[in-house]
């Protein structure tokens, strides 16, 4: 059976005073910072996750603490001291080495440092980590930052989510760059006509060369219904005039766009997505039934499924997480990948969010 | 090949005159309500599907109508005619016959009876059918009313919800019961600690029983971490005694739930459902990773599945149906049955929400 280190609290440090102790201690696991003299430096989430485990006694002032002292400490001393606890612990009962990054080093917000599972922390980290509470706010900024920083250096970035049983999920998020090989159809130019909220396209022939190779439309009767998105597009293009339905005369583009902001209050985000993405090759279809702004595909949608959802989102949005989680998950269990598309003044940026299993 | 029949648009009113016309167009699908005297009288929705089978011709003061032009007559005739009309078509499409409910008859705002594939709108509705566009607004109070008139004449309430492509996400909305057999554990009385948003109970032994077979808690380190509600419950039935685990000082249960809501907005909603759920002999715990309040199981979790996720909603509730499309989708992916329990004056309703497949 293993023994006991001692950890001495004094001034705010917790110190592994004995040589042969500290050794152990530092040598399985990579525990603490080992200092001049074979001393033994520990951070407070280190001597609890060793205590837990029974390999760590603390006393203060020659008196044992007990685990609830420790802990009441700890979280007085760091913020956010319990969920940086919970996510600490998790990664090291799945055998990682983990390392918390120093205050001076948190610029971004990340917490800790990973290491390969028998690694060691002289070794490249395998990820960087956040631990988020469940209750915190998401906000796309930062994390658009964050993702810069890691991709920066090239690490992975790993977000540790807890929720409020203290189970973990964790995200892989990294930079995206969709593309696809779709060849660009030659539209005839015709009319449609719009039905309060839809667009409906009746010429057949017409319809054919709209719904093949680039998808436009869903074929409804013996023509197709366009939604908002593909109409502006392909009015912007030239292909389509549109007709107001109910008073039979023909609607400018400007127009049309003040009506579609009407229906849709985020048109103009959808659209800037939408164009971007039909310009990376893509076929781009509404993504309701997930939850999102569009499915995407980089191939023919008869042949292959949609690869990605990507959900358009302006500079400065904040959600809650349990709605990130949501969109995760669910692109997840269709076998999709999730894209955050960030619009801000400099273009759009797309973030990848995938589960990670760690 | 099949021969045309025609159709004059006289006030408002569609009729086939010609007594073979009509009874061929009635006889094969069930379209329109004979007259006395042979002829038929179509509704706009029936005409436009018609015409798109290549069924019907429709005139007016003898000269023919185009389908564009009757189209803006009916869209005119009736708001949300387009959303009607493409439920109207998939549905018969997919080889149903659907009837609209004549306008006295909508008071609670359902579109159309569906009948058996093969039957006739003399036999009992396989269905009771709303249609209903991705942007309109989803309302708990409203689906609650119509899941009860419904029910209350032993009709499947079934959603249509129309995408901006006209793709349309088929619900079926039912009361629900939900119901377990866990036993419920001996607890002994105990200290636990809270820590900002979360409470840790360190005492090996008794956090054994917390564990089974009730499953309060998640294991940590030696402990077990407990979620607000579960606390709060705990607290309720005088099991558990909770310090502030800075000031080190007992927590009152009134002073708990204030803590609580600051932490979980929502706290109350979701400590009633708990509650509730709890009654019903249900293990309740976090829904996080599905997005939702509560996964449910109705047995042991170690045996089986969450057979239930379980959203909480104060009566008067309002979201985006991509919001709902999400829920159910994610519930379904993981085969869970989505569960939205909605809290008002009277008590806690819970409503069933599961994809169909008509």
């Amino acid at each position: 059976m293993e023994e006991y280190a001692t950890a001495e609290l004094l001034d705010s440090e917790l110190v592994v005073r004995s040589q042969k102790e500290a050794s152990t201690i530092y040598n399985k696991g990579f525990f603490g910072e080992p200092q001049s003299g074979g001393s033994l430096k520990l951070s407070m989430i280190e001597a609890v996750f060793l205590i837990n485990l029974g390999r760590l006694n603390v006393t203060e002032a020659g008196e044992a603490l007990e685990i609830k002292d420790i802990m009441r400490y700890a979280a007085d001393s760091s913020p956010e001291f319990e969920i940086k606890y919970i996510v600490y612990s998790d990664l090291r009962t799945r055998g990682y080495v983990v390392k918390a990054f120093s205050e001076q080093n948190v610029c971004s917000g990340i917490d800790f440092a990973v290491y390969p599972r028998g690694g060691n922390p002289k070794m490249p980290a395998e990820y960087w980590t956040i631990a988020i509470s469940e209750r915190a706010r998401f906000s796309i900024d930062e994390l658009q930052e964050q993702v810069k920083v890691a991709s920066g250096v090239r690490k992975k970035l790993m977000l540790a989510i807890a929720d409020e049983e203290g189970d973990i999920t964790y995200y892989e998020v990294s930079p995206s760059n969709p593309k696809g090989k779709v060849e660009k159809a030659k539209l005839p130019a015709t009319g449609a006509m719009m039905l309060k909220d839809r667009v409906f396209l009746w010429d057949e022939k017409v319809a054919e060369a709209y719904l093949r190779p680039e998808f436009y439309g869903k074929p409804l009767g013996k023509g197709i219904q366009l939604s908002l998105v593909e109409t502006a597009h392909l009015m912007k293009k030239g292909a389509l005039q549109v007709m107001d339905g109910r008073r039979g005369k023909p609607i400018e583009y400007d127009d049309f766009v003040k009506k579609a902001r009407r229906i849709q209050h985020d048109f103009d985000l959808r659209l800037c997505v939408y164009e971007d993405l039909k310009s990376r090759g893509l076929i781009v279809k509404t993504g309701f039934k997930f939850g999102s702004h569009f499915r995407v595909y980089r191939g023919d949608p008869d042949k292959c499924h949609a690869e990605y959802l990507v959900h358009a989102l302006p500079s400065g949005y904040k959600a809650t997480w349990p709605e990130i989680s949501r969109a995760i998950r669910l692109a997840h269990s269709v076998k999709k990948e999730m894209i955050l598309a960030r619009i801000s003044e400099s273009g759009i940026e797309y973030v990848l969010m995938g589960r990670a299993r760690p």
